[in-house]
C-alpha cells in the first residue's frame, strides 16, 4: 500500500525521468528517489545508453544515507548484466528497506525479475497498481520502449492542428498557420523527443517542410530521423528535406517499383531510399534501428492510412479558434479503408485531456494505453 | 472606476439576472444588486414581462435601506415608461448614492437615457469598460435581446456533437449518441433558455427528434418554437414532431411553390407551414414573432447555409473522445458557397472557452461578440 506521502515522491520520480526525455533511447526513461521518513535523500534519473540508471545515480549520492532508505522508481529496478551492473544488486546491497516502483520492465528479459530479486532478499516491495494515475503515467512516459518491447514496433503519435470545424488545411492544401506560435513551439519539443519524424510525400511536397527540431531550450543535440512515406518516390533535389540533409539524416520509404530514375535523383540528394511493401513494413524498419517512438506529422491521408491499419496509438490535435467552412477541404483523418454505420461503433479513446495554449486548444488523445 | 469589492458585487449581478434566463424573454435579462459599504442590501431580477424590472425588486426589498446605497445592475436602468414605471426615476426617489452599471441599453429608443436621468439628477454613475470581462458577460448573457435590438434578427447559436476527428454523424446519417448523458442534458437547458429551436429537414428525418426541453430542472414552464428548415416539405405526419404538436408549437418554413398537397398533409397535424424565400426570411418572421434566440441543432447543410449567409453568432460543439475514421462522414459546417484558399483567410472566432463535461470538451465560441 502507498500513502499520500509516498504519491508525492512518486509524482517526483516521474518528472526525474523527463529530464532523460531527448537522450535516453532506446533505454527506457527512469526516474528515482531516496527517501527516509518523506525526506528526500538523492535523486537520480537516467541520461543515455552507457550512463548510470536512474537507482545507480541516486545510491551514488546518498551514499551511507541508502540505509533503511525508501527507494521510489518509475520502472522496475533491473536485474541483468548489461552496459552497467545490475541495479537489484545494488539496491541490496546498500541495505535499502523498501522499495516503491511505478510500473514493471516489459522487456521479456527483463519483467519481474528484479522485483522477485530484491523481494527473495526480504526487501519489502510496493508494485502501485496498473490503474492508479500515476502507474498509467509512468508507462505513458515509456510509451515508445514499451511499444518496441510488447508490439516489436514504434509508438506512433499523429499530431496535427485544425480548425474548430475540423479541417487540417484548406482544399488546395494550405496549412500554414492553422495553430498559434506557442503550440507550434510546443511541437518542436515533441519532434525533439521522437526517435522519427513521418509526413507523407503530399505533406512534403505542399508544405515543403524541414521537420527538424528548432527553437528549443535548450537546443537538440540529436535530430530525429526525418522519414518521408513517398510511394513514388516524387520529393525533388530542391526540397528543404534535400537540401537540410547536413542537418541531421532522411529517409525515404517508397514502394517496390519506384521509378529508378527518381530514387536515383533522391538518392543523390544525400537522402536514404529504402523500398517496403507497406505502412507496417517501414515501421519494421524504424524498429529494426531501435526507433521507438514516430511522431506523424500528417497529412490526412497517411494518418488515415496508420489508424485504418491499427497502427495509430496516440493523437495531438491542437484546435484553433477558427472556421474554414469548407467540407471540401481535408479532415484529421483520411481514408481508412473502412466506413462506420453507427455511431455506436466508433471507436473510442482510451483516455484524453486537453489545455489551453496560447489561444488554442491542445488535445492529447491515447488511442490506446501503453501495456 | 471600480474597485476589486464592486466586481464581486457585479459578478452576483450576473448570477441574479440568469435567473430569469427561461423566462424573461423578450425582455432583457437584469441583475441588481443595492449595497452599502459593501455589504449587499437587496439583490433583484427581471422574471418576466409585466412583473417589476430587477432595480424594482431590489428597491422594494430595500426600502429606506437604499438611501445613499450603491446600487449596482447588469443593464442600464430604464427611463420609459412600459408597462412598468422608469427604473432611473425609481433610484433618483430613493436617494441612492451611486450607480454602477454593466452595459447600456442596446433598443434605440432606450440607449443612454437612463444613465442621462441618473447624471442630471447628480447621482454618480460608473459605466464599466466595454472590454471588461464582467461587461462582455454582461453583453453575452443578452445576446438575444441586444440581436433583436441592433441587428433586427434573433440570435443565432448552432450546437452540435462531433467525434474527435470532426465528424458529426456517420455517412448513413446515424448520430445517436456522440456526446454522453451529461452533455446532452446540458442541452435541453439550451433549448429551455432558447426562443426557437432549428433543424434542416435532413436532420428532422433521419433523426426524428421530438426537440422539446426535457429532463430541466424545474421543468420548463414553456417549450421554445420548433422550428424545421424543409424547402419542400417533406416532414411525415407520423414524425416525433408531428405527433407532439400539443406539448408545443411547431413551425415548418418551407419555400415558394412548396407542393400544396404535402403542406397540406403537414398542416393537417397542427404544424404551422409558412412559405419562406430564403434563411434570412425565415429569421426575419421569428423575429417578427418576438423571438430573440434561435438554437439551431443541425444539420452541417442548415449550419453551413446560415454560417455563409453571415447568420451564425455563436456555436457550441461538444467533442467526444471518439473517432469515426470516416472522411465521407459529414462534418461541423457543410457548404457555406464559399471556398478559402489560403488558411490566413479563415474567419477568427471573436472568443471562445472550453470546459470538460462529463468525458466530453463543451466549447463555447462566438463568431462576434453581441454589440
Amino acid at each position: 500500500m502507498i500513502d499520500d506521502a509516498d504519491r508525492l515522491l512518486l509524482a517526483r520520480t516521474l518528472e526525474l525521468a523527463e529530464r532523460g526525455s531527448r537522450t535516453a533511447a532506446p533505454n527506457p526513461l527512469v526516474g528515482c528517489v531516496i527517501a527516509r521518513h518523506g525526506t528526500v535523500v538523492a535523486e537520480g534519473w537516467h541520461v543515455r545508453p552507457g550512463e548510470p540508471h536512474a537507482e545507480a545515480m541516486a545510491l551514488e549520492v546518498a551514499q551511507e544515507g541508502a540505509r533503511d532508505a525508501t527507494v521510489y522508481v518509475t520502472l522496475e529496478p533491473c536485474a541483468h548484466h548489461g552496459r552497467t551492473p545490475p541495479c537489484s544488486d545494488a539496491l541490496i546491497a546498500a541495505g535499502v528497506g523498501r522499495v516503491v516502483v511505478l510500473s514493471n520492465d516489459p522487456a521479456p528479459h527483463a519483467s519481474g525479475k528484479g522485483l522477485l530479486q530484491l523481494v527473495d532478499a526480504g526487501i519489502p516491495v510496493d508494485v502501485v497498481d496498473d490503474d492508479d494515475p500515476l502507474a498509467l503515467a509512468a508507462r505513458r512516459q515509456n510509451a515508445g520502449f514499451r511499444s518496441a518491447m510488447t508490439l516489436g514496433r514504434p509508438h506512433v503519435t499523429y499530431k496535427a492542428a485544425q480548425t474548430l470545424d475540423g479541417r487540417t488545411a484548406t482544399r488546395t492544401g494550405d496549412s500554414r498557420w492553422i495553430s498559434g506560435a506557442e503550440a507550434r513551439a510546443h511541437v518542436h519539443e515533441l519532434r525533439a523527443r521522437a526517435g522519427a519524424v513521418l509526413v507523407g510525400s503530399g505533406t512534403a511536397l505542399t508544405d515543403d517542410p524541414e521537420l527538424t527540431a528548432r527553437d528549443c531550450d535548450p537546443p537538440v543535440e540529436q535530430q530525429p530521423l526525418r522519414v518521408v512515406w513517398d510511394r513514388s518516390a516524387r520529393l525533388g533535389a530542391a526540397s528543404r528535406l534535400a537540401q537540410t540533409v547536413s542537418r541531421g539524416p532522411v529517409l525515404l520509404l517508397c514502394a517496390p517499383g519506384a521509378d529508378a530514375s527518381r530514387r536515383a535523383a533522391v538518392a543523390e540528394t544525400g537522402i536514404e531510399v529504402v523500398e517496403v511493401a507497406d505502412l507496417a513494413a517501414g515501421l519494421n524498419l524504424l524498429h529494426a534501428r531501435d526507433i521507438q517512438s514516430v511522431l506523424c506529422e500528417g497529412g490526412a491521408g497517411l494518418a488515415g492510412a496508420l489508424h485504418g491499419a491499427g497502427l495509430l496509438d496516440r493523437m495531438i490535435v491542437v484546435i484553433a479558434p477558427k472556421l474554414l467552412g469548407d467540407p471540401l477541404a481535408p479532415g484529421l483523418l483520411g481514408e481508412t479503408g473502412t466506413s462506420t454505420a453507427q455511431m455506436a461503433d466508433a471507436m473510442s479513446l482510451a483516455a484524453w485531456s486537453s489545455e489551453a495554449i496560447g489561444d488554442d486548444l491542445w488535445i492529447d488523445a491515447w488511442l490506446r494505453e501503453p501495456r
